[in-house]
């Protein structure tokens, strides 16, 4: 681990022990240098993780304080799953969630939806109009397999800001991140081998190794520095483990971005024990700092990084288009990409490049990091609002979801069930465990414009949860 | 095999074998009737069937002839694949075949393109204008994984004409109809599992297998009457086949429609066995006759049938919207499609379904059914004018494709090759075989309209293979 990352652990513990309290002024960058030994500027980033996770906040000439005004909830604790590899379950709740349609009676804060009604998307469905008003030979045909050219050109400069040097001829377009990871999955693995997955992991990647035969190895994972390195390296020394499958960047659920020297030391590790790494970067352009954080497939020497993306967190999901970097897995992938859908539909990917071309993509970003990360700030003050006392939250450095925890014992099935007659949906925990870990976890979607008919719903999740606490308080049941 | 059919083989082989010549009147409907001691209908079903494949023709008031004018070349025959399951191979040549693009130099009658560009398509296009223009958040959004219900219940609908009675629920919407055979082969399959095909037998269907780890089993099909079902019996018996996978209407590459009573007799022998029907339907509504030909899937009782189609045949590939009716595998089915793509585009089903809806998909069909069925007596009449003399071809049935039989011994790879220079490109029959047979063979599309450069490409064709038959003939390597 780096220096910078061991202070801000630190400090962040301090000050979430209470050690130093809301208000308080924290140590000068000089103090801790002299203190620990480490130079000013390791001094400035571990402020600004801590800044990032809410927990320093900067004044002008004066310092870092700890932020006054709200407690924010503390930070959900490191899971422990089963260190064993699982069949995974959990697939009627996916199947309860996926199920459901955007309606508008409902407050769907369970799905994984971006904001689509900004008008930065409105030269892209006006480019998709276009399209189709000229019937376009190219967008009813089939395409090449790899994809449109102009957009695996516009991804492969997009990509440049991640760290990765890739040409067009390296990508392969995919009918959204989903096909990016079953093509990469099945590109490496056969049926009953093993992956190590971040702990908990994103449901649906999950169930793409159960649907194809795999079993998962979850792995412990800090809600700050994300999937533990000990842990891992424990678990490749013990199981046959074919390809490590992870979320580095705006983690789903946890939202934190693991820190670059992480990033390398997994990398190191993966290559040690000669294993594949599946990125989902799905999440890594909505990154609140600027520039966006680097991906592991840009310290890649050796092809072992298959990255998986898509436009459908960034742009709409409703667009189907993804794609992966599959690095020397490349022909394997496209044999699975082809049988999977032959090729990906070319109108939404010629509407989507001249959308780039165009210089669009980036102001649009701009504006939904800023909505996105105010959103968060709103969401969390809420919870702290609203939920029972002693829930703990994630502190996301990007992307659009909050990760809540609620006492242990505590089940947010019956929660969503309770939710049901309220017109609010919420994602339930144990989807995003291979074993069915986090039952007392729910995953919250604060993407769109804040109203009050949002923080109502939000509020209904902590009443409801505060009400079947008091119930289980009551009743015998609770400690059985 | 029913009265009617063996009626029809019997007299197709006499014209065939220059018993009655062009020209010559065909015994009359009553005396078959008393020669075969069969009813009058039946001899009349032998007769359309003659007349389907090209070997009779009715004249009002006069009776059937052999047709004159052209001589139509002889039928294929019978291909006799390796009796076993065999691990699929030919990715290679597939892969050549896709990764082309559709370019305004080359004639590319290799792929399974349809004709997009006809008047009857615009109501289409100006409905995926509409739906972008609006910024319709349906069409922006992740759907219900089912896909889009209006779409379902048109489909439904839809499927009534193929003798289909299912309810939107049946039904899953799937990028494109690969995505339908690929999720219902993984929903049945496991790696290492026997698939019974059709041989010859659609290549990306065929790819699916290979890609999953399956080993098909080829049986011989007629190019009139489909599958071998003595042959799938033996092989049933022989050995444990988990699923039966085929195009029993307008089949690709064969382009026949297998008669209804043996499509009964297939399913009667699924029964038997116990394994499950994969049926292609993606060329059903093509089919030159009206009403449509019914699917094996209208005679299922226990849903041990999944039906596969999509819209890429009939509308436009690029659209990638398919579907699966799954039968009693629905549960199995919706798991594999969420992990192979989440859920399809919704933005292309809610056109679709306003243009089924708004009753324009109709009139488009008998336009393209129309025009389909000249093309291909215009390609059966450019083949027997400039391909080499012994040439064989199919009798298509409905769709857009033709399959070339030279002599054996032929090497259509070459032939492809020898065509690169010229501009044109070809669908090399091996691919068609899970055990590179059908070197000899090829398929033609003849879905565009008619142009002299068409006519010229495939000219160019036929002359190329006069050519390498020439060559052949000469050298040693010949009869090695």
């Amino acid at each position: 681990m780096t220096l910078y990352v061991n202070l801000a652990e630190l400090l962040g513990t301090r000050i979430e022990q209470g050690f130093y309290r809301p208000g308080d002024r924290l140590p000068s960058v000089r103090a801790l240098s002299v203190e620990h030994g480490v130079s000013l500027s390791t001094v400035q980033q571990a402020y600004r993780v801590l800044e990032d996770s809410g927990l320093a906040m900067p004044k002008p000439k004066s310092g870092y304080f700890v932020p006054v005004g709200r407690e924010l909830p503390e930070l959900p604790v490191v899971g422990r799953p089963a260190q064993r590899p699982v069949d995974i379950s959990q697939w009627d709740q996916v199947l309860e969630l996926i199920r459901a349609v955007p309606r508008k009676d409902v407050v769907q804060l369970g799905r994984g939806m971006p904001d689509v009604t900004t008008p930065t998307m409105k030269p892209l469905l006006r480019g998709l109009a276009r399209i189709s008003r000229q019937q376009d030979l190219r967008g009813l045909y089939y395409d090449n397999i790899y994809g449109v050219l102009e957009l695996r050109e516009q991804i492969a400069r997009l990509m440049l800001d991640s760290g990765c040097q890739l040409s067009a001829n390296d990508l392969v377009i995919t009918t959204g991140c989903h096909e990016a990871l079953s093509t990469s999955i099945r590109a490496i693995c056969e049926p009953g081998d093993i992956v190590a997955v971040d702990s908990p992991s994103f449901h649906g990647a999950m169930q793409t190794l159960k649907g194809l035969g795999m079993k998962a190895l979850e792995i412990p994972t800090d809600p700050i520095t994300g999937i533990s390195l000990d842990a891992l390296e424990l678990a490749l020394e013990q199981w046959p483990i074919k390809a490590i499958q992870l979320t580095p960047n705006c983690n789903n659920p946890l939202g934190y971005i693991m820190p670059e020297a992480r990033k390398r030391a997994l990398l190191t590790l993966a290559q040690r024990f000669d294993v594949a790494i599946i990125e989902d970067d799905v999440y890594g352009e909505l990154a609140y700092t600027y520039p966006r954080p680097r991906t592991i497939k840009s310290f890649d020497e050796d092809g072992r990084v298959l990255l998986c993306s898509s436009f459908s967190k960034t742009l709409a999901p409703g667009l189907r288009i993804g794609w992966v970097a599959p690095g020397r897995y490349l022909e394997r992938v496209l044999h699975m990409k082809y049988i999977s859908t032959g090729s990906t539909a070319p109108q939404p990917q010629i509407a989507i490049a001249d959308f780039l071309k165009g210089g669009h993509f980036e102001p649009h970003l701009r504006r939904m990091r800023t909505q996105y990360q105010r959103n968060r700030d709103l969401m969390l003050d809420w919870v702290s609002r609203y939920f029972p006392a002693g829930t703990r939250a994630s502190r996301p450095q990007g992307s659009f979801m909050l990760w809540v925890e609620l006492p242990e014992g505590f089940d947010t099935l019956k929660l969503n069930r309770a939710l049901n007659d309220h017109g609010v949906q919420i994602a339930v925990g144990s989807i995003f465990s291979a074993s069915g870990k986090y039952r007392n976890c729910l995953r919250m979607n604060y993407s769109a414009k804040p109203t009050p008919q949002i923080e109502e719903a939000v509020r209904k999740v902590g009443a409801a949860a505060i009400k079947l606490l008091a119930e289980h308080n009551d009743s015998a049941e609770w400690d059985k």
